[in-house]
């Protein structure tokens, strides 16, 4: 009999998780049944939404249960086969959460070729924060080309996708950054036509400064100060895809102060913006296949630039994961599970 | 030579508008030249954008400058025509301002039927005000049948026009007003499944109430209380065409409190909502043709409700716009500048 090893949901978090909110446990797994696969967790995917299935409130997907496994994507290989679909060796996309083994139905299992791309590159670029990044360029903010685009934690996974997608389709893009480091990344990186640190005094006319003609599509996957930049230099008609809010994740209560609710909703009305919330997961029917189309031949015609973040061993997750939310990654952060899982290719910089 | 009476603005408002904002001047009129008309006012449309052209704030149609005529819509009747397009007599759809006579091109100048409907119907629900509610449900809102459409100011053109506009989608509607008199016409005379009284001490529990099931589109018209009232009810992919904030356009400085930007956009994040502020001006070349044939197919059919508030002679067009701005209309205002135009036959109620 297997047996899983797997960091599960100790406590719920008020505010910034803590190491103590995390417990890791080793329970056997049954045998694979007819239809399922055993399988053993090369990477895992570690993403901002996580934070979010922590908390017991309503939301798009329900909340990780009190002492139930992280939930999280994985590439995984197959060890054993009850099904006709896969056979052991076979290597596909998961989503088994943080432990290193599973046993589930072999149903929608996605076979990976390790020939395509790097293995890891199905949690990032070609997986789901890639995909994120294109629903919200392609189907949601839509730059024409010459129109500026604006996206932060461009050195991420959703980022750094949205703006070379942008950047593709012709836009002006303005990459932001936590420090200068990962700024630096940007600009040396990506094709983009300024980079900025969002962590500079100067950052606010840094961006106007950018931005000349102010921005037309501004992709929001971070909040706060990047967002108050933004805000006054939206033009008419701009589109604002609300892809995520990481800053946010960790706040408790409001902020006293000045309300800009109202303020806003007078920019929404005076300028004609657009401001829409999305995930992933409502447009996997209906884009995934040109989703996968065009970004594995913007890969292959070596169009994209992606940096990963690797940290060793599970046991490891839980404090990189809460590293990620205070911004310490740089790249896409994926825990090798396995210690003899391939050394990712994506471009290592 | 002709005269024309006109209200212009005389000084910019900070706040509320005052009755000294406006003043009346007599000015001769240039004859007519080749290709232009004179005409006459028979009604002049009063409307809560007006109160933004008051302001020298950049938006999205230019200021009237100090000294200028009030802007707005007009019915009015050709005096003398030096174009091929019109004729003495004619009664055309124009933009003349708060002023009892004008001179302009005949282009662009649309000939109105009186045996269609009353020719003030023109500047309302088969007008701009009917155009912008149009846009709103059909364009943006789109409510499916079933789906539960809320729209405040439900007396006045475009929130009535609105509702019913999601009422022939097959919406289930709610409609709020300020006040019971308001609020019993709305439930008498419109075809909505609740009529709720925005001024009632349980406004708030009402509207919960009377949307057990969610809001999905919120017709954004008023802002302030009524908007906090339906934020915390707006389901899963709700849409909100932001047409207008009428509760704010006298606002001066911000509230202090809590802030409630952060929470906004975590909502339309989690909720996956679309918030789009538009103007019917963008939509008019695209558009019209279809409002005017869905909106005349139903009002001659006899499906739509309309009631105005017909304000007499021109130099009460202050006090009665001022009126509007705190919702003391009931129904569309328009003012009767030419004594003599032709009684209204929109539904009276």
């Amino acid at each position: 009999m297997t047996a899983s090893t797997a960091v599960v949901l100790n406590s719920r978090p008020h505010g910034e998780p803590k190491l103590t909110d995390f417990r890791v446990e080793t329970r056997p797994l049954p045998p694979p049944a007819d239809g399922e696969v055993l399988l053993r967790t090369l990477f895992l995917s570690l993403d901002p939404y996580m934070r979010g299935r922590m908390n017991d409130a309503k939301s798009y997907a329900a909340a990780v249960p009190l002492g139930g496994v992280m939930e999280g994507g994985t590439v995984s290989e197959v060890l054993e086969s009850r099904s006709p679909l896969l056979a052991p060796g076979d290597v596909v996309l998961s989503h088994d959460g943080w432990q290193t083994h599973a046993v589930r139905s072999a149903e929608g299992l996605r076979r990976l070729d390790p020939a395509q791309a790097p293995l890891s590159t199905a949690l990032g670029i070609l997986g789901m924060p890639g995909f994120a990044a294109y629903i919200g360029v392609e189907e949601i903010g839509r730059p024409a080309a010459g129109e500026t685009f604006v996206v932060a934690a461009a050195s991420g996974p959703v980022g750094s996708a949205a703006a070379q997608f942008a950047r593709i389709r012709g836009a002006r893009v303005v990459a932001i950054a936590g420090g200068a480091r990962k700024t630096e990344w940007i600009r040396r990186e990506l094709d983009v036509d300024a980079a900025l640190d969002r962590r500079s005094p100067t950052f606010a006319d840094d961006l106007a400064a950018a931005a000349p003609d102010g921005i037309d599509v501004y992709f929001e996957n971070v909040g706060g100060a990047v967002f108050d930049a933004v805000l006054p230099l939206l033009n008419d008609h701009a589109r604002v895809p609300v892809c995520g809010l990481v800053s946010q994740y960790n706040r408790t209560g409001a902020d006293e102060g000045v309300d800009r609710l109202p303020a806003l909703m007078t920019a929404i009305n005076i300028k004609r913006m657009t401001f829409r919330g999305f995930t992933q997961r409502d447009f996997i029917a209906t884009h995934t296949e040109a989703f996968r189309a065009d970004v594995s031949r913007w890969w292959r015609e070596g169009r994209l630039r992606y940096r990963e973040d690797i940290v060793e061993g599970l046991e490891n997750a839980p404090a990189a994961f809460l590293g990620m939310l205070r911004g310490d990654n740089f790249g896409k952060l994926v825990v090798r599970v396995a210690p003899d899982a391939p050394a990712s290719g994506a471009s290592p910089a």
